[in-house]
């Protein structure tokens, strides 16, 4: 319906960030994770990475942010603080700032506590990033273990206790894309995995680019604590959110420079090859599972937990 | 709290919306309005005319804009799809598009019905117009009869009956912008007064500008069924909201003109000179009553009617 009524070429692009004149990048999200907190972040920082790494999927520095709170009457002053700090935290390690704000303060019970929207302007360092851009041969890379924002609001809301600890994977981006780009490497389509997860990624990607692409199960890095989660709840880590985690493609020649570029950083040592582009099947995904079957992984439907982010 | 830990040279400027390189102008608000519908409008034609006017006040034509929707669970998507037309409407009144987007599905009872954030980006017209600009002698016009919106939220939400109706004000501005600066005329401080009303545009540019307002009672244009309810009730006008009528700031040379152009809109058939900027005394709103005395009118402090917009 939003896209119908609001049509024009930029919107119908569907890239993380729009793309307007002279190499400015326009991106938006509203943010209502419950709970506020939880292992590896809160609202505020998520806030902060939410928008910016949306700006570094399109190859641009994220630079001006704008911030919408939404507050219910009688929230804790403190909790706000807090949220805020960690917003400026976020903020200098984008080299962002934020130039416009609006608050609105709203009767008990017409929010649940604390509602975030930022918005934000980046100028693109690397152009013609696009999830158009993949062709067959390119490779599909992973820049962390996948699932942990998922599993980590999970195990928050419900309160299960675990012997070891899940962490958000709740972290800004544009520093690693950076690196990437300084250090040579030409990313063809890049992506974080958020609501829909890696799944949502591919299937986006294999829709737009008109390609197949084909991942190795043995080779996508998922945690052991998120592992026993998931089989504990019966969820798929491929469709999980991620939100410090992207997909990358890359031509063959820019892969393994690319995977050891990310590794070095401490986010990214799990980094890995998930798999490729293939002329296999047009638009799809396939999954080559442990077991040597060829197994669809389809777009991910509805989403599994609400107010994930 | 907001301004401390954000602080940068453009957020301390305080203006409507951010000014950034290149002639670009960058602002945000968030919808929390109830109803959803009201005599004159709905949260949809509401959170367009908001964000484009916070750039027309900024001489900016409205570009581009992104928009957020925070949606209950359950809601009618009839009503959403009526919200989202009245947009679409008040877009191309605008010129402008959107370009990015979020929809977060939250839970009942999470959100009340609907909260829409809108972003825009505008590319100035004329510039100079700022809060700061505003010196002795200069004219200060209204564009409108003041206090129709929050007057009429106020009518919706408690549910009383009148005999002629009270419509809101809400519309967008940049085409009456346009017309003044196309007209020749150079404003010198441009705002909606929106929350806080007429009063806090005053007071803000008083303090801004470093100067003194004197406003005229009996200029001040008010509709007979606002002026009425604001007697039952005990409001003060000056302080209600509006969402399509803005403060003008003028040298005297430009004064009649403007308004003049102003009155060629059917929504600014009102429009009236109410007072000028003098030395009286820094930073004050100095009222002349309709009895000759000299009251003076403050900065409105806190909100007298929560989810106004």
């Amino acid at each position: 319906m939003f896209f119908k009524s609001f049509a024009n070429d930029i919107l119908a692009k569907s890239e993380d960030g729009a793309v307007l004149e002279d190499g400015i990048v326009f991106s938006t999200d509203s943010f209502t994770v419950s709970p506020l907190f939880f292992a590896g972040g809160d609202i505020g920082k998520l806030s902060i990475c939410g928008t910016c790494n949306d700006l570094a999927m399109m190859g641009a520095k994220p630079k001006y942010l704008s911030v919408g709170f939404i507050i219910e009457e009688g929230l804790d002053v403190a909790i706000l603080e807090t949220i805020t700090e960690s917003m400026k935290k976020e903020l200098e390690i984008n080299g962002a700032v934020i130039v416009s704000g609006d608050t609105k303060v709203v009767p008990k019970g017409s929010v649940d506590k604390l509602f975030i929207n930022t918005s934000g302007i980046g100028k693109i360092e690397c152009e013609g990033i696009s999830c158009q851009n993949i062709d067959e041969g390119d490779i599909i890379l992973v820049s962390c273990d996948i699932a942990r924002h998922g599993a980590c609001i999970f195990v928050a809301r419900e309160g299960i206790e675990l012997s070891s600890d899940i962490k958000s994977d709740c972290a800004s981006l544009y520093p690693l894309i950076k690196a990437l780009i300084d250090g040579g490497i030409k990313p063809k389509a890049l992506r974080d995995a958020t609501r829909g997860g890696v799944a949502a990624v591919l299937n986006e990607w294999a829709n737009s680019s008109d390609i197949c692409i084909e991942v190795e199960e043995n080779a996508i890095p998922i945690s052991d604590e998120v592992k026993g989660i998931c089989e504990i709840l019966g969820f798929d880590p491929m469709i999980l959110a991620n939100e410090g985690t992207f997909v990358l493609a890359v031509s063959p020649n820019d892969a393994q420079k690319a995977l050891e570029l990310l590794r070095k950083f401490e986010i990214c040592t799990n980094a890995a090859i998930i798999g490729k582009a293939t002329n296999a099947m047009k638009k799809k995904v396939i999954l080559n599972s442990n077991y040597g079957t060829k197994k669809p992984l389809d777009m991910p439907s509805g989403e599994i937990l609400p107010r994930i982010c």
